[in-house]
């Protein structure tokens, strides 16, 4: 039988599939160099194999974490930049299972595009594959769609799936939270991958600047494309250490939203956060955001960061110790206030000219 | 201080807080209708927590896979109808991860959307729930991401992860599989979740059908809606009872493409496929594409799954016995080719008055 071709029916749907194997094989090299021992497979049969290492643990959990980036991706898009994102989605999915005491084992991606360029897949997943190598996490598998007229030209879309493992003596949930425990701030860098559709509009509609213009009043005269670009923190390096001192009570992930929604996700019942703002200094591209943007600092502490990207709720004589160790690793932390009885939620101390302002989840 | 609030700042740059927070209690309800005594979080804190059973696994790992439904949610979309893709991610996954030997044990799904509906992110997970309960696999965990301006009002993005588990003796790889072995064919439900972007021209551009116009020259007389939105099948319950059967060398889940390409990924270097044409029925709908798309028999394989939804490697004694479990179980079969010597790839016999077709990877 001729062995000739039509051009492909695939193609002419939108479909090149032959740019797309480029862009795949080195995607698989990337991935190949994340892999340790404990991954048994290479990419491309149907799925990751991984064979974690139980020795020492009296019952293994899985913890399970799946996450996007955002509407961040069309900042990257903006900036013609998708370099970063894919650390900013590894990093976000290595907190979130840290938090519950569990360090990462693997990560899969998903890259989604109308029109799939190769070298801006491998652009991203270099990202990813650098994040994961950062945290010692493997690039086990994923998944790479073309859909045309789903996305539109130039947008990618990245999600990521994390598996971690902790023994479950030694899972983090707020059970161990008390009264009294203090809380430390760890610094973001910027605003993670969160608030993004509200701070675009406010830098980009409401005061009409550009990615290359300095944020006004910045005195660090930041880029705004810079700072909305800077990637999610992992905090894995310097709290892995920590994880089974006693008197690390609970870890919240600032992430999805504020402080206001996220450490009431580690306070047992009849427990409050009583919040010092003004203990840290809230980043002046956020006064920026509140002032421009018309909004009141209950909403942005509910939608922001506000340059706080974890907590870890201390037990208060352990504080010095759990310092110590912080800051060997390089953290920089800040003493942002305690835990007391009370109804839930966060309550921020404003200082004495303002009063206190309540919220909660 | 005052609790009035502004207009949410945040609902202001499109994204509703509130409504986004009702359907995900329905989500998460959902979720829990899905646990096992595994699962040892609620969703809620920031990952899922799972505890597998390794009892009498000498070497435990994780089989992972990471999915999209691609173009079939364009379909969706048209049929104002996202109650089945659901369900095909899970099935697409639970079969990526069997194929390898392993049996799932949770799953997780990201969906994406411009502007969230509630309704319709329950309908969409309701799908998941329902496709996770019937592979006895836990919806662990998940995100929402609502993207204004990412995603064309309407559409909705669907991604899927699935962690399974095998003994490491008992992986299937493809490397018990030798020269006479038989291959068996299980039918598929109609395209899974493949081949969408073409099948969509041909069926609404090339030939101008709608979703509820029948298929022409279908004896079954289906609908075009009806048929592509038929969900992928899982395979792991006729397939989960043999899968430590000695004489199943290989499984391979036709998906991502057709025979031509996922057949190569489990066969030993030296071998190849020689695949009867024939020797199933095609159904109508596949030969109205090939026809009505002008598209040639070497790319329908290469695109499309021609019925055939899975293929088990089987040696020839073991055949009588596999087949009667698979019979017992109520799975259709069908012999359809067999494993030769040869340079990898698929040889498609034609029959003696058509010659043969080669395909490889």
């Amino acid at each position: 039988m001729a062995r000739s071709r039509k051009p492909s029916a695939y193609a002419r749907a939108g479909v090149d599939i032959a740019a797309q194997e480029r862009g795949l094989a080195e995607v698989r090299k990337l991935a190949r160099g994340t892999f340790g021992p404990a991954v048994l497979s290479e990419i491309g049969s149907f799925g990751g194999l991984f064979r974690p290492d139980l020795t020492g643990l009296a019952e293994p959990v899985l913890v399970a974490s799946a996450d996007g980036v955002g509407t961040k991706l069309a900042v990257a898009r903006m900036a013609d930049d998708f370099s970063t994102v894919g650390r900013d989605l590894v990093n976000h999915c290595v907190n979130d299972i840290l938090v519950q005491g569990a360090v990462p084992l693997f990560f899969l991606d998903y890259v989604g595009a109308g029109v799939l360029d190769a070298d801006r897949l491998v652009e991203l997943v270099r990202g990813v594959a650098a994040g994961c190598r950062e945290n010692g996490c493997a690039l086990l598998g994923g998944e790479t769609a073309e859909m045309p007229g789903f996305y539109q030209p130039g947008d990618y879309e990245l999600v990521g799936f994390i598996v971690g493992l902790a023994d479950r003596g030694a899972l983090l949930d707020g059970s161990r939270v008390r009264a009294g425990d203090l809380l430390l701030g760890f610094p973001s860098a910027g605003l993670h991958t969160n608030g993004y559709s509200l701070a675009r509009q406010v830098f980009f509609e409401t005061m009409g600047l550009g990615l290359r213009d300095r944020i006004p009043g910045d005195p660090e005269r930041r880029r705004v494309g810079d700072w909305l670009l800077a990637p999610h923190l992992s905090y894995l390096a310097p709290l892995r250490p920590l994880l089974s001192h006693p008197g690390l009570h609970a870890l919240a992930h600032i992430t999805g939203g504020g402080l206001t929604d996220n450490l009431p996700r580690v306070l047992p019942r009849g427990l409050a956060a009583e919040i010092r703002f003004g203990s840290w200094e809230v980043p002046a591209p956020y006064r920026v955001l509140q002032e421009r943007g018309d909004i009141e600092l209950e909403e942005m502490l509910r939608v922001f960061n506000m340059g706080i990207g974890m907590v870890a709720v201390v037990a208060p004589d352990a504080m010095r110790e759990l310092s110590r160790g912080l800051a060997a690793a390089g953290q920089r932390i800040h003493p942002i206030g305690t835990v007391r009885e009370g109804e839930g939620g966060v309550v921020y101390d404003l200082g004495l000219t303002e009063g206190a302002l309540e919220g909660g989840p």
